[in-house]
């Protein structure tokens, strides 16, 4: 048996999320199906990132394990052809079979885009949320500082999902956070070793308020320490959250 | 009556262009039909560019007619809540009654976008040309720039649409090209006074050859002079194609 790496990216709209889940079509399942009947065998990939529904993804990682004897960089061309247009392999490669994408060390970078215009652009309104409000940017910027670091995020955790796996913790660290516009774009990106169970939207929900006024940057360390959901602000939605890319440092 | 003037975003993917049609659903259609309901009066809007099927619209215009009372530019947020999402009205004014969308001087703006990668990009596949292939971009640049000025661009027109109206004559004034990349995303931005039937999807598709290494950026003139069609490129996809915007200097 070998063990092959896939690089995948998506347009989440349309599927219930990464997970095969009982009601609604989700990312795995199409790849898991179209990899079956191509390949012949049961296959069932496993994915780095759980990705919720209307989430996308450039760089999500899944692998899963064939005879096939193709050499591991060619599946991607193939499968690309067998999959529909809101997916597509970036890279594929073949990895030792102990590597695992998610009980492994990972770093991971997530993007949040907010459109911030006096109309809605309908070419725009899939891959980000739309705010027709003013934002001051300078207070958001102050704000997404704050959130670097190591700290205990359960302020910014939803019940459910990852947050309580790992023998429960909720202290995460966040390497690097960057806030900048390119014309009505605003663009939020966030790298760490992990994240909890909604916690990029609840941050961005939290740095669009304060945007808005409704907090100030100065609150964010309150917030932290408060270990509490409800200080923080409300979770922004999927549609402007973007899984960019996962580095496996120990694998590099 | 009032004429009322809109200022029309789209994503033309689902759509057979702006024009009503006998078959296929069109965008004008549509904003008719939101139009008539809404106000309770019969309403046909006039396009002042009468798009492909496919092709995307930041900024193309209409003007309708109403005994509505409300302020012009009110017309833009309540008819905005009674369309799909992918069109959106991003301005509306009360103009005087002459003001004809068509007939009247323009000076329109597109823009043509190639992602050049080498797998496709999924939150990118709507309004953009996926290329996996090298291309010269220096070439092209330099090709873009030979179809400034005032040219019978015969060479550049399919049969059939707006190339023989107006007398007939298919010589048209390119103000400006500019082509540029931003990381894998190559844009080429055309402003002229008036396009014949495809003709910015044909040059793209001759810059395209020229970025491929097909033709020549000094080949341009000699295409240009032939006034054959066969002569140019292939007609460019038109999800690659968006009406960036029109501007009336009359009317300025």
């Amino acid at each position: 048996m070998r063990r092959i790496k896939l690089t995948v990216a998506y347009e989440g709209t349309d599927y219930c999320g990464w997970q095969v889940q009982p009601n609604g079509t989700s990312v795995q399942s199409v790849l898991d199906r179209a990899l079956s009947t191509w390949l012949g065998e049961e296959i069932r990939t496993i994915g780095a990132s759980r990705t919720d529904a209307g989430v996308h993804a450039l760089g999500n990682v899944a692998v899963f394990d064939t005879e096939a004897r193709m050499p591991g960089e060619k599946f991607a061309y193939a499968l690309n052809t067998r999959l529909p247009e809101d997916i597509r392999i970036q890279e594929s490669a073949e990895v030792p079979s102990e590597f695992h994408p998610r009980f492994t060390k990972t770093i991971k970078t997530y993007e949040y885009k907010i459109l911030n215009r006096r109309f809605p652009d309908p070419l725009r309104r899939r891959d980000s949320f739309f705010w027709y409000g003013s934002l001051d940017l300078e207070k958001m910027k102050e704000a997404a500082l704050c959130i670097e670091g190591t700290h205990d995020f359960r302020s910014f955790a939803a019940a459910g999902g990852n947050t309580f796996e790992n023998g429960g913790s909720t202290v995460r660290t966040v390497y690097k956070t960057e806030l900048w516009n390119e014309n009505d774009m605003i663009h939020f990106r966030i790298t760490g070793n992990g994240f909890l169970y909604n916690m990029v939207r609840i941050i961005a929900g939290t740095l669009l308020e304060v945007g808005k006024g409704n907090l100030k940057p100065q609150d964010i360390p309150a917030i932290i320490e408060a270990r509490d959901r409800s200080k923080a602000g409300p979770t922004a939605r999927a549609c402007g959250l973007t899984l960019l890319g996962i580095r496996y440092p120990e694998w590099e």
